[in-house]
């Protein structure tokens, strides 16, 4: 059974019923002591106030959501970009956060060049992992399901987050996401997770994957809704050295995000017992 | 440009509109000379009465549509599903086809054993090669779409069906189809296209990935329509020596389905021509 003290809430699960604040007390009063905070979430209740608000009520923030999406047709767009995640970096800091998150971005528009975009990729996270490191900000690129691979990200797999991961060398501020939902069906999973070891293994996402699958857009389910085996990819974490949170994030357009969300706090920390 | 003599149209791209004979009709009407057909079409048309059709019109057949799904809750529910694939191999040898493709099964209903379901399916083909080997018919493992994996495959990678491949040595009736839409995405595909080699691959099917995609249950495009750099993919299979059809299968429920055959065939011919 998971310790229900380990449980994070990625804010994203609540974000059709509540702003920040009210997530936040939400999370404290179900005794949950990290959350994952979203850019647009933190724009709209304003930084400042939400670092004061964080650290009132004594709550770590396991990863910052989102940076990335380096994949533009122009060279001005992926400047642009980069400035982006220049200032996530910055907030990230701010925050304290344990990760800023990288999704990496899919094909440009109109494009069908895979390798070019994964280049774009590479350069983009080679031009921010300077100011990464300066502000002690470690970035978390996660891979996504494959059937997001033209619109979220190229990097699909968890063996080429750390390929990447490598080419920057150890010591660098760079490790990878690992979110059942999107890695769950991998043959190469738990040889990754293997792989990755302590230090690249930034965080942990749990929901679930529901059958049938609606796919896309927004059809996860709760820990233990779906066929995933969390626990025993939890155990491969583990064994890997990871002892960080488990970040319960549910994108759930016609179901969770519908209810009212004292029910869904509920079931994540019953179902996080349970499932997890 | 790709060789339109090269083209060979997967009968499910026409399922909605036409039974068997009128498919093949209709292929040969527009100078297609190969065919993969399914098992429900040939059953509803009678067996014997097609392979006498298909003679007629000096039509070949790709692919025979389709054998697997070794996965399932009971050990008898296994074994009847081997007794079906069995069934399948002496169609199959009827028919002359290429091979008789795979799709391996997915989780059984309630299990998160996806290790456990990977086993079966590796113990459902040990079962058959040797009446596919008997039969003189190839076996083509189909990697699925990781998006597929709980309902449809735990086979989701080129690696992954390689290896299996592997397991039964060299010169064991056995290979792999490369179906664009479910490996497009992959950091590994162009590795494992020339690690499978002229023997292991059996065959190429092509369609599209749109964007945005719908994803499931069936929503593919004619080629041209979406994001796969297909003439990228076919030079990496002919580079490896793969010589075979190239196997047009759009599945598509709102657009394609909807359409008159001939409509349908005539985009076909021209897309090939322009896009594979």
């Amino acid at each position: 059974m998971a310790d229900v003290r380990r449980l994070a809430l990625n804010l994203a699960t609540l974000r059709e019923q509540c702003g920040f604040g009210e997530a936040v007390a939400l999370c404290a009063r179900f005794g949950i002591h990290a959350v994952a905070p979203w850019v647009d979430q933190l724009q709209r209740f304003g930084l400042r106030e939400a670092v004061r608000m964080l650290r009132d009520c004594g709550m770590e923030v396991t990863s910052y959501c989102r940076g990335g999406m380096f994949t533009a047709s122009t060279a001005q767009e992926r400047r642009q970009r980069i400035e982006d995640n220049r200032r996530r970096i910055e907030e990230a800091a701010m925050l304290g956060a344990g990760c800023l998150l990288l999704v990496c971005g899919g094909l440009p528009p109109q494009s069908r060049d895979l390798e070019g975009a994964r280049h774009m990729v590479e350069d983009g996270i080679a031009a921010i992992i300077d100011d990464a490191a300066g502000a002690g900000v470690r970035l978390a690129i996660e891979p996504l399901h494959p059937m997001y691979a033209a619109e979220g990200s190229v990097v699909a797999t968890l063996e080429q987050a750390l390929d990447i991961c490598d080419a920057f060398g150890p010591g660098a501020p760079i490790g990878v996401m690992v979110d059942v939902y999107h890695c769950w069906w991998d043959p190469g999973l738990e040889r990754q997770i293997a792989r990755a070891g302590r230090e690249r293994l930034l965080g942990f996402q749990i929901s679930d994957w529901l059958v049938p699958t609606r796919g896309r857009p927004f059809d996860r389910g709760m820990p233990g809704e779906g066929v995933i085996d969390i626990p025993r990819i939890r155990s491969r974490l583990e064994e890997a050295g990871y002892e960080g949170f488990h970040e319960l994030e549910v994108l759930s357009a016609e179901r969770w995000w519908r209810r009212d969300p004292v029910e869904v706090l509920r079931a994540a920390v019953e179902r996080h017992a349970l499932f997890c």
